[in-house]
C-alpha cells in the first residue's frame, strides 16, 4: 500500500499511529507531498484527492481512499480484528461520536486558527486561505476558541473515563492527540485547569505505537520553521 | 430507544431513513426539539449534547449518542447485519470517505449558507449565528459555493457508479440526499448539467425507506414558514 502524506503533520500523524498500532509498517510506502509548496492544491494531486487534503491511502489495485476516518476504518479492519474502531454497536457509536467531535471541534478548530489567523504555512499557501476576505482573522480566532472549548469539554469527559470513547484507546484518542500536538505547534496551549486532559495526553504519549517511531516525530517539525 | 430530533429537518431525516431501512420504527420514540425556538442551544438540551445539535439517540440505559454517523453505526450494527455502513474493509472505507465528503462539503456547506447568508431559522437563532461578525454573509456564500462544487464532484462520480460509495446504497447516499433536500429548501439548486446527480436523486427518492413514511416528509416543511 502507498500513503501520500507529510511526516510530522497533524492528519498524517493520525494514520502513522494507526499503522504502528496495527503492525502494518512493512506493508506501507510513504510518498511525501509538499504541503508548504501547496502541492496538494495543484491539479496532479487533486486528481488523487479532489478535496486537496492528505493523507491518501492507495491500495494495490489503485483505489485511492482519502479522509483519515475512512483510512483508519480500512487499516483497522484489514486483519478482521478491529481494535481502534470498535466491535459492538455501542463501541462503534461512542468511537464515531468522539472521533467526529475531536475532528470538527478540536482538529478543525486548530486548523482554522493556524491557516486564517496566523501566517500559517507561508507564502505558497496564502492564495488558498481567502487572503482578501474581511472576516478572515476573526473567523480564525473563533476557530481557536472552538478548539479551547473542546479541550474543556474533553477534560470533563476524561475525569470519568480513561479514554475519550470509554475504557479503550481508540481512533478518537488518536485524532484528539494529533490535534493537541498541532495546537501546541500553533501556539494554542491546553488550559492550565485541564488536568485530566493533560494526564490523558501523557498516557497516550507513552503508548508504544506513539512512542516507538524510528526517528519520525509526531510534532509538526515543519511548522517550527515558521516560528511556531 | 428515544431519538431527540425535529421531523423534516436535514440531519433528523438521515436517521429517520436509517430507522426505516433497518425496520426499527417500532423500537423508537421521537422527542421533538424546538429548533426554531433555539431549544437546542439552551442548558437543558446542552446537557444531552454539549455540541448543541440534533439528532441524539438515547439508549434504554440512558447513554446518549450524538452525531448522525455514530447513530447510524449503532442502528446499522444492532442486528449484526450492517447494510448501510459496509462489511469489508474496502466498503467501510469507501462509505466513510464519501460520508465525510457529503457531510462536510455538501451538508455543512448548505447549513453555513442557510444560517449565515440568509434569515435562517429566524429571530430566536440569530444570537447563535455571529450576528455582529463582518465576514458573516461572505462566509455563508462561500459555504454555498463549496456545496455547489460538491454537487459537481458527486455528479462526476455518479457517472461511473450507481451510488456514491459504489454498487450499494449506503450511509453516504443518505447524507447527500438529506443535504440536497436542505439545499432545495434553502434556495440552492442542483446545477442543470448535473444529470447523473439528478437521476441518482430520483432513484433514492423512490426507495421504500425514503418513500413510505406515514405522513412525515423529508422536505424541511418548517423552513417553508420562513419563505424558502
Amino acid at each position: 500500500m502507498k500513503i501520500y502524506d507529510r511526516a510530522g503533520f497533524p492528519n498524517p500523524s493520525r494514520i502513522r499511529i494507526v499503522v504502528a498500532e496495527k503492525g502494518l509498517e512493512d506493508r506501507v510506502d510513504y510518498v511525501s507531498v509538499d504541503l508548504i509548496g501547496a502541492e496538494h492544491k495543484q491539479a496532479p494531486f487533486l486528481a488523487i484527492n479532489p478535496s486537496g487534503k492528505i493523507p491518501v491511502l492507495e491500495l494495490e489495485d489503485g483505489t485511492q481512499i482519502s479522509e483519515s476516518t475512512a483510512i483508519t476504518e480500512y487499516l483497522d479492519n484489514l486483519d478482521g480484528t478491529p481494535t481502534l474502531t470498535g466491535t459492538t454497536p455501542r463501541e462503534k457509536a461512542m468511537i464515531h461520536m468522539m472521533q467526529k467531535r475531536a475532528e470538527v471541534e478540536l482538529m478543525d478548530g486548530v486548523d482554522g486558527y493556524f491557516h486564517y489567523a496566523t501566517p500559517g504555512l507561508g507564502d505558497a499557501m496564502i492564495p488558498y486561505t481567502s487572503p482578501d476576505w474581511a472576516g478572515r482573522k476573526e473567523w480564525g480566532e473563533r476557530q481557536r476558541d472552538k478548539a479551547v472549548r473542546a479541550m474543556h469539554q474533553f477534560d470533563g469527559m476524561l475525569q470519568t473515563r480513561p479514554y475519550l470513547a470509554g475504557d479503550r484507546f481508540s481512533m478518537a484518542d488518536i485524532t484528539a492527540f494529533a490535534a493537541l500536538n498541532f495546537a501546541g505547534a500553533a501556539g494554542i496551549a491546553i488550559p492550565a485547569d485541564c488536568n485530566a486532559l493533560t494526564e490523558w495526553r501523557e498516557r497516550v504519549s507513552a503508548l508504544p505505537s506513539v512512542r516507538n517511531r524510528s526517528g519520525q516525530s509526531f510534532l509538526p517539525e515543519d511548522l517550527r520553521r515558521f516560528g511556531f
